[in-house]
């Protein structure tokens, strides 16, 4: 197959060329006395990202998963009540890792295409008088329906209650792409990967830590420690306050990492997400004129990282991806789970652009009529550019 | 700017991921004991893309400027009487190299958009019954106005006179991408680059050379050994009779060539010349679809590798150009000379596919509505990529 | 400071250039319909690498530390009864992990310097009728004393006593690089990590198990599940049974593993061994023709994949590894735990041959003779350089 | 063959890692419009590397030996008298070109392992009352011999004769690695290439032109313009002057170009210089210690970026880079024409530190060795560290 592979999957995406360049290197010591400094840069840089004022961010050689794991072996015991809502395919995973390691799971299953519900978490949260709630999970985003929750909502819930539970948000597919802030969102463990919003390979867990949480792992009283090593955060903070790991770190997963903050804190966090904003509502006009739906079901849940597009009866959405991929060296994402056939997914996330996003497009759109879907030639990929050049900062803008 | 940068000028092309791959190495001595095994393997295949079946090829750390100063100082003399036609920014630079160079040039000026007259030229020939005329010089593929002339042709023009003039072929922009066949067609000097249909970073020029055309360079008594030693034959011969270079080659682009010279091979190059002219075709659907004009007059002329279309009345082509490297990181080519402000180039030839395609037709599209032409978004892409799906291999004949 | 950094710590280790080349790639999806067909591939010959004839190997996105972790938590109790011994500082931090798990660790404390104390293992499985020992641990190579012991021994030592406790090893400095038979030797559990004899860059964490260990994780009625889940191997064999992963796996690790597995089976692995003997030999004579000692207290010990060198009175280690480092752009390894300021590590595994251990033992002499150690200059290389020429294959033999 | 292999040869030398990265790169547009930004810079500090104050240098797709051509073509006409020396197979090889593109060449031919006779080409040009000579040829570094010239003795010379002839200076394995002072020296034409000081792969000519001799150029009396054409100065000052080139430029190179330039810059050319000159002495102290002889004749040649070793009567050195590169991965440099089988050569320049020089004498010395030379094993590269760690700058000094 001639020409390049071209990779719109919600994850793992496109890495930026100064990050490939990055991470073209020799092997390297990562107990040189250089390294410290290497790292320091990176502890705090990586805090901006997450909008980490006051605690730190935790990098594992890990998927985003061992982050989870992290996340809740640190902070919580088996038996720990947690408050956690189910719509979809990893939001479905937390909660069986939660189950599986022995957490007392609320769980609240709502509609898939759907999100976090504020309201019953509140309410559950004020009925709560006696603490029993240790900490409320959110899914920022959930990857597998294009859903973006309200994690501000949930910790207005939190204090309208008065409620002391920590706020767990997984991050993995919005954070360094859509707005999220741990410190004023009162966020305590954010977890995410290197594959998403960072444009790296995957490899690296991220965890990102409020003070308040800190103090709550090192409570010896609280938490038991027989159940963790390898993520363990007291291992972590004593290695890296030198400047150091615990364990071999993957040092060219962390060069490439110097350089996409570099690229994230250039472009301007607020600038990213514009982009991702723009870039996706093109996807979601190019889906409009297909006649066809998104699995969020109202607008508020959109999520401008992924669109997963629900496809007509009788069309089976596995039978799209593998098509886009055979007849057009495209990946899209698939349906997952409860979804399994009946959406699929582009990414939009990470190192993208207006003509990435209509060779996406136009590739969706060439393997839905592949398929049998009667979509009119260049009406999606039409409208999308339509409105990337309408929505286009007027160059004038720019420089000033 | 955000996302990869969209490659759509006639050459440089795209490089492979394998070239690349294949590129980032180590230096390495170019008089290693076992280089030579590598260089003889080399010579042997690009010869095969040459479709050249009895001489042999040079290979130049030049570009393709370099291969045709090669091709004429090695074989004519000054005051040697050629055969050229112009009807481009190409074609008149090699008139110009050939008249600087001592050269009595008998050009052909033809409509730009239009290629080698085969007529004139077979009238001329059969009127040079004292073969006056040492060479005819035809560019294969005229990278500024996207006209391809019939190299056939002209070899038959030249058998009917029975004229024993040496053919020169410029194929930069042809040869790997579109139909060359050197031995078949008689062509005695037919000059490539690494930048186009070899899918390289520019830094090599070849030049292929008929048995005839070396026979000629050998024979002292006609022409001047004067002019040349850089890119003289002898030398290069010699040397490359032993596997080794007169001077130092350009080791990294020969590891990237042996690499593309392999991705030909495998995906056969009668099936690169249909990749090639297929995805021309949908570029041409999408030029009738926004109802422009391309700057080639008939589709005889039109070139599988480079389209320039012409625009409106009133609108500056230079200002598309610059309009899509800004607003949409995609760069295009502008009208060169006679043509400038009047056409921009979209390449489509080496490393593409469908999916590249609809992305440059994406761009062009939002830059000619932006640069005020106006076309019906999405029309293009649209008739392109209904095209594309349309004349796909069906996937089981490429299984048989 | 110009000219390459050379790096002879014993891990990461130097990464060959076509892995280096292999890892040079734009981002895949990993869920990509031809995405099994490599990683079957990749499934099958790693088990080569361990001599793992029967069982599977798993790889995790972490570092051989989280490798330890799942051979761990997916075949023990919290409780349950373990031999090991203590002799390093990776002998020691497993040793802490296995406690820190919940483990009830029978510690056997040798002099640092000295390995697995086989007779006394041997002892006290002997003795140990009711098999309260579940498992018996084995760091193959201790890292930080340059100590090698003997697998082999351990597993006669579980036969003659007839008993079934499981055998686990710690191969992150020896797989690979010296003599492992995981089937022959009846290992159950054997870990190791991307960044030594794997070549790679940090990131992998390796975990070979035996058909016998894979019985025992699936007996429920034995093993705790609520302490696991990113190491789970349920997970990961339910998902790597069709050719995927339960998370994002490392991608570009993963090529690069496909490349470095690629050159070991090329080379042989028995060459692979010869070759880390002779070399590791030559480092030997250097330090005798010094007049130091390794801290390896007998040639039964000797580690062919790093030497750890006694420093003399008064001088501290530390200092010459930074002063390599700094005058020199040299890696070493410095002393760990006990033997901090004692001693100082050449690593000699992985991508290396002799003349890379001729740079590191000049850098070593350099920087010896710049902190006071009074050696002749010339002495050690000399010495190594001597041995590695009349140590040679003949030409004629590698030919035959 | 495992491990690293090793270059030091006299050119190609090794590709810093930044360059390296610098040249991972995707294809670009030459002509794109943020191009001129990046080769402005370029012009204007490639030629701080020449010390070019007042000229420019020209860049060009091609060897050294292009460059060479280009020198003479655009200054000089056919019949031109000029003055040159021959002591190596490199000024053999300008010597024949010059005669080859006709100018009438007064060769001096001296003995090999000495340089250009000063005083002869004093006495020559003070005799040539009528400014025959038009043009002075020095090689500053002898390749082959590994022999440095005095090129401010011969603009001494020409200045004492008040004659106005142009001196012109083969550079290529000596500029960026020994100290070059166009305009102090009054050079007109200084030709370089990519692949020694500069530490970029082959494939780049450079010509430093001052601008007396740039008026020569355009003098249209003076010169003939029917030899040229690819090398021509006023293709490439009429494009250079808007940021382009006159065809193709190698874009990859010119990328890596930059990044060469930028850590030569960083360094400083007299600490490069003074590194040259110490890694040079280095092995001089090793050939020495081997009780071996030099081909350069005198301390006053000794080159700084190549040395030539006399090898014993008896033993061919063809069989010691042979066997250098088959039993050590090493590459060394061979004896060229005259001094074929005489001699090997260590290249010492460019990217290079000590104890990568260490590992070179270690491969020469297991190499003599095998080969029948009898010499101390140790005893070269024991004398080459121990006057690098002697000579090296305090820490503090570098500090300060």
């Amino acid at each position: 197959m001639a020409g390049f592979t071209q990779l719109f999957v919600p994850g793992p995406t496109n890495v930026p060329e100064t990050v490939r360049q990055a991470m073209n290197m020799p092997m390297e010591d990562m107990r040189a006395p250089t390294y410290p400094t290497f790292t320091r840069g990176l502890f705090e840089d990586i805090n901006k990202i997450f909008r980490n004022e006051s605690g730190r961010t935790f990098i594992f050689p890990s998927s985003g998963t061992g982050a989870w794991e992290s996340a809740i072996t640190n902070t919580l015991n088996p038996g720990d009540r947690v408050l956690m809502a189910r719509f979809g395919q990893f939001s479905h995973l937390w909660v069986d890792m939660a189950e599986r390691l022995g957490l007392d799971v609320d769980v609240v299953d709502v509609e898939w295409g759907t999100g976090v519900p504020v309201e019953i978490f509140a309410d559950r949260l004020a009925k709560d008088k006696e603490h029993r709630i240790k900490a409320v999970f959110v899914t920022q985003n959930e990857t597998a329906t294009g859903v973006t929750s309200d994690v501000a909502g949930v910790r207005a819930a939190l204090d309208a209650a008065k409620h002391p539970a920590l706020l767990y948000v997984d991050g993995v597919s919005s954070v360094g792409s859509i707005d999220f802030r741990q410190t004023e969102w009162g966020v305590d463990l954010a977890v995410s990967g290197s594959q998403k919003g960072f444009m790296l390979p995957p490899g690296l867990g991220f965890l990102s830590v409020s003070q308040k949480a800190l103090d709550v792992a090192k409570d010896t009283t609280r938490n038991n420690r027989s159940n963790r090593c390898y993520f363990s955060f007291e291992d972590m903070i004593k290695a890296n306050d030198t400047g150091f790991f615990p364990y071999t770190p993957a040092v060219q997963l962390l060069r490439g990492l110097r350089a996409s903050i570099d690229l994230l804190l250039e472009e301007g966090l607020d600038n990213v997400f514009q982009r991702h904003a723009r870039l996706a509502e093109g996807v979601r006009r190019a889906v409009a004129a297909w006649d066809l739906k998104l699995c969020a079901k109202e607008p508020k849940w959109y999520s401008d990282t992924v669109s997963a597009v629900v496809v007509p009866e009788g069309i089976d959405s596995a039978n799209i991806v593998r098509t886009a991929f055979e007849n057009y060296q495209t990946s899209l994402g698939g349906g997952l789970s409860k979804v399994a056939g009946k959406v699929f997914r582009i990414g939009h996330l990470g190192w993208v652009n207006e003509v990435m996003m209509c060779g996406a497009l136009s590739a969706a759109e060439m393997t839905l009529l592949d398929c049998g879907v009667k979509v009119k030639p260049g009406s999606g990929v039409g409208a999308a550019l339509e409105y990337y050049r309408e929505s286009r900062q007027p160059a004038i803008a720019k420089a000033a």
